[in-house]
């Protein structure tokens, strides 16, 4: 089974991405049988953003902060989309002549901007169908999505599915998504979900200093020291069932009640938590940070391994037209 | 000076293609100091055509007609887009992300399909984005068009100036509409422009008897063959006009305006004409029909001299994301 991932280089992976998205795609990459395609979407990142400096930069510390959280680069596919650019690009092109523009026109991602179209470019419009490409090149039978994104996967099955009537065979196998029901969503320091936009985020690589700050920022009630609290209705009790073990939870559900506990109590034991849970990713993550070159060897011999699948595919596709 | 001309690969081309393109464009890659890319734009063929053995014919016939109407292609680079698609459409993406929604959709291109939008495919309304990759993929500095392309010259030299002044270098040349005012209008058989749609076209390629039963199709007014005939309204003597000699049209002039000579000896004198006219074209044409392995070998010589520019221009543009 080919299960594939793209991965959003828009910065650095913080702790709602890696307990949401990078632990649970790194153990299912271990399950017997699975491939794992997992992709830095670099071509994507260009929509809405175009600085090389600051796309490199992102993309280094992404990969460092998957290969800190245990990604076995042996045993899966680990690549820049940037790097199959030609590939990708020439999918792109072979699925666009088969996407009925309406279709485009009524995804979701881009009704959701047409008040402001002028800060819409043709790649943020296209982008299902490059996403299609992303999908097909590497024969993916699961994608692992968010409900947000249903509509594409559903998309790209057209789009192979015209392809193969077309050409009167398999030439791509047609995904499934995997619909996560209940994907854990993480609350940010507000409360609201953890995201980069809303600037509520958790970064559990920075020096302690300033993770500490950071955690230090979550918001609480009023309650005063003295008085018991309400653990279920806490930001940062939540989070602490996220990284402490049962006892430590025990322990600290016990404390809010009774009372004499104080939210800053609270704070500094997720912060040790945190320090705990993230201790080898975080050493391995400044290894990585440390050593560049390492990352970059890894993430070419990734290249090189799904070089010839996404070559393969290309040339099926190409005998449809003759070319 | 790098002048750059797509052909389209609908198929093969008539006579108005032959006078009012194909001659011109050769003539003017024998120019001094010109450098002349002509390829057969096989990819923006996908938007309309989805027939493989359809694209491999039309694509050998147009080749044969332009080798056969003179094209040296030891001195012009002679391609096939799709030969060289990773370059084309690689560097359509970047482009992409640098063009807004609405500069797109305000294309006359679009603009004219917009009551059909079922019809409309994602190719169709990005071709103007692969059109502005397959001129700045070759440093192109003149690009000649009809009017109705002026539009999308203009985007291509926007696109070019955007990705220029991000990079804070010449990345791109950017390019010059040659619009020529007075293109020469071959008139059809039913005295409509000459074109493959409206079909109503002279296939100089066709064996004689062809050729002949075409002609013979040509519209004519009733006048009786006896009558004095006006030769500035009638569409045989307009055709007769651009393959006769001098002297010939003299005599024909003459004829029409004594009377006593019908449009059938006139047919019959244009046929003959355009048989002498074209008569080395025609045996050319006929053996590299049958001879496509030579075709092939052109194309691909070509294909392997455009090679090296198309890939530096997409290494100057993927160093300016850090690619």
């Amino acid at each position: 089974m080919r299960i594939l991932t793209g991965i959003q280089s828009s910065g650095r992976p913080h702790l709602g991405n890696i307990l949401g998205a990078i632990l649970p795609a790194v153990e299912l990459s271990k399950k017997t049988g699975n491939e794992s395609f997992l992709f830095i979407a670099d071509l994507h990142t260009l929509t809405s953003l175009k600085d090389g400096a600051t796309i490199r930069a992102n993309t280094l510390s992404i990969a460092a902060a998957w290969l800190a959280c245990g990604l076995d680069t042996q045993h899966t596919y680990f690549y820049r989309q940037s790097k199959l650019a030609p590939y990708h690009t020439e999918l792109l092109w072979y699925l666009s002549c088969v996407t009925p523009f309406p279709m485009l026109a009524n995804a979701h991602s881009f009704k959701d901007k047409s008040n402001k179209l002028a800060d819409v470019n043709a790649g943020l419009f296209t982008y299902p169908v490059l996403q299609a490409a992303d999908i097909l090149l590497y024969d993916a039978n699961l994608i692992p999505v968010g409900k947000d994104q249903r509509q594409h996967i559903e998309m790209t099955r057209d789009m192979a599915g015209v392809i193969n009537r077309l050409a009167q065979k398999d030439v791509f196998v047609i995904p499934e998504a995997e619909i996560s029901e209940h994907v854990m969503t993480i609350p940010g320091i507000d409360g609201q979900k953890m995201s980069k936009s809303l600037n509520n985020y958790i970064d559990v690589f920075l020096p302690e200093k300033d993770l500490l700050k950071q955690i230090k920022k979550i918001v609480t009630d009023t309650t005063p020291l003295e008085d018991p609290k309400n653990p279920d209705e806490d930001i940062t009790f939540k989070l602490y069932q996220l990284v402490a073990s049962p006892e430590q939870i025990a322990t600290m559900k016990a404390n809010y009640l009774q009372g004499g506990y104080g939210y800053g109590h609270a704070k500094q034991a997720l912060y040790e938590a945190v320090l705990v849970y993230f201790k080898e990713a975080r050493e391995k993550f400044d290894y990585y940070m440390a050593n560049p070159k390492e990352i970059e060897a890894k993430l070419e011999e990734g290249e090189a391994r799904v070089k010839p699948i996404a070559e393969a595919t290309i040339q099926r596709v190409r005998e449809i037209f003759h070319f």
